[in-house]
């Protein structure tokens, strides 16, 4: 395998993504104050980060919009609310899921919007409609990337099969998705491997989104940037569902491009994560993630146990044998 | 660099080291209750934990008896109220820190000991005392490691001629020590391999000392571990000073040796380390354990900034610059 770049220089194809709000808003229903969303756009920009996510397009038909913030659906006029017409170099993504978007209402031309990216996320046996949505838009003027989601219980050659459909298609970044915390490092060097030969081979880059079940989160994602990927997920203090994500905090420190700047990601942490964890927002590593993490399933029952605080951690592990 | 087994089989040479009373000990200054210790032992003993280390050989001219608990010293009778005669498989291993131990005086000929391993600790700069202890040791009948701390701030010139020093001495084992919690994967498989090199020429084994400050313990672990470690410290949690050490139970998870058990490790942590943790023992990640991590220094003022709680991240990181 190769190795890109050096622990000295930096390689100009690394972009940072905050996912903060879109993955953070499975933590609290997206119900964000702007205050909070409107200081941590402001944070990115003086980070240096490179592309912001600000949450789902979700149906409307399938999602009521009473039950969930406004991040949930990332309407034009919500998102500018926040950013106006974005006037700095800081790039707007959203997420829409394969299944629960209607992306052909609500998705508008890129022309009349103030979005740049839209990720793709889909199980792996969802693929032509991934590609059907991808399709639609990259016409309507968008970058996109594909997200597979729970790679770590799909089958090799399937993965192989997905890989090809995306080269072949006109999506951007390609991003290998860990959604159980349960890869380590050298099973995720080796999809990184996977996925990079596929993208060189046909022009697209890569990206990785990682989860903090095993404290994998932060070397998972450095190990895949050093093997290739260039799009790199971090979130605010990791916030994210259940054991969060990469931490953008560790990777501002890791990062060498001088544009990246850790200090405003620590201000934005000392004043809005902690106030939110003051609230009693939970996010983080706890042992049921762990648990379910190692045995690579769904971290569903680790957030029940984690909200119920419970602490018979090895029963909580015997319970899961049987779950899988 | 060379790969060390797979992730479907395992390795017999590897060897789980249980720190969790010594370096745990950095937190509460040894006062660990007997019921503690005496779980711990039998915990480890179910989990196939190969070394439990109890504490340090702390010298009771430097350091008053009264201010710190047991495993400060870890005298023969102490140890012994634990263990008997040690009537099992897990070996018994203490610390002893270079230039703090009275060693000719306190370490006693291993016929008269139930100590197996005596792990001596040291900087760079006094590699020569250390082998001296080392030579004492070995010669007393107990295997011997050394520790060589806080390499992250050491030239390399100095750590290959510190390798090859100990290459030729009567040692058993050569850890790799992340004092500080700086070190990235990258760097911990470079300097996994300049220890093996060494390691192997002259038959020695090596093991890996992972700190958490950057959430790096575990994942530092097992890639040391996969390139050539084979001795792997965990303690409990993580418990350890600062940011703690990498968590028993993630280890536990991760190693395929089916002696290797998961369950007593969390059935130790629900009742004991909950227990700790509810008392108000604190350790574990934190923000300015991270900052110390990236600037990589000493951890005592990220300790000083836990205790008081201070979440001026920012302010904290930048006063760290004039510290270095």
């Amino acid at each position: 395998m190769e190795r890109r770049g050096n622990m000295m220089d930096y390689r100009p194809d690394i972009k940072v993504v905050d996912a903060t709000i879109r993955d953070g808003g499975l933590v609290n229903n997206f119900f964000f104050e702007d205050q909070f969303v409107k200081e941590l756009y402001e944070a990115n920009i003086k980070a240096g980060v490179d592309y912001m996510e600000f949450g789902y397009k979700a149906s409307k038909d399938l999602f009521k919009r009473e039950e969930f913030g406004d991040w949930k659906f990332c309407d034009e006029e919500d998102i500018r609310r926040i950013v106006g017409d974005n006037d700095s170099n800081l790039k707007i993504a959203v997420m829409a899921d394969v299944g629960r978007t209607d992306f052909e209402k609500d998705i508008i031309p890129k022309s009349e919007s103030v979005i740049d990216l839209i990720r793709v996320a889909t199980y792996i046996h969802q693929m032509p409609a991934a590609l059907e949505m991808i399709e639609y838009c990259h016409k309507m003027g968008y970058e996109t990337s594909c997200n597979i989601m729970a790679v770590s219980t799909a089958r090799e050659s399937d993965i192989d099969q997905a890989l090809e459909l995306l080269g072949k298609s006109s999506v951007d970044v390609i991003y290998l998705v860990d959604s159980y915390g349960s890869l380590y490092p050298e099973q995720i060097r080796e999809l990184t491997h996977k996925y990079q030969t596929v993208a060189d081979k046909y022009g697209k880059q890569i990206g990785i989104h990682a989860h903090n079940n095993q404290q994998l989160a932060f070397a998972n994602t450095i190990e895949s940037c050093t093997y290739g990927a260039s799009y790199l997920d971090g979130t605010m203090s990791g916030m994210g569902r259940g054991a969060g994500n990469c931490m953008m905090e560790m990777l501002m420190g890791f990062l060498k491009n001088p544009k990246y700047r850790i200090i405003p990601v620590l201000r934005f942490v000392e004043k809005q994560i902690t106030k939110l964890k003051d609230e009693g927002v939970v996010w983080g590593y706890d042992v049921p993630y762990l648990c379910t993490g190692i045995l690579n399933v769904h971290p569903r029952s680790a957030i029940a146990a984690s909200k119920e605080n419970n602490r018979n951690y090895a029963d909580f592990y015997i319970g899961l044998w049987d779950k899988e």
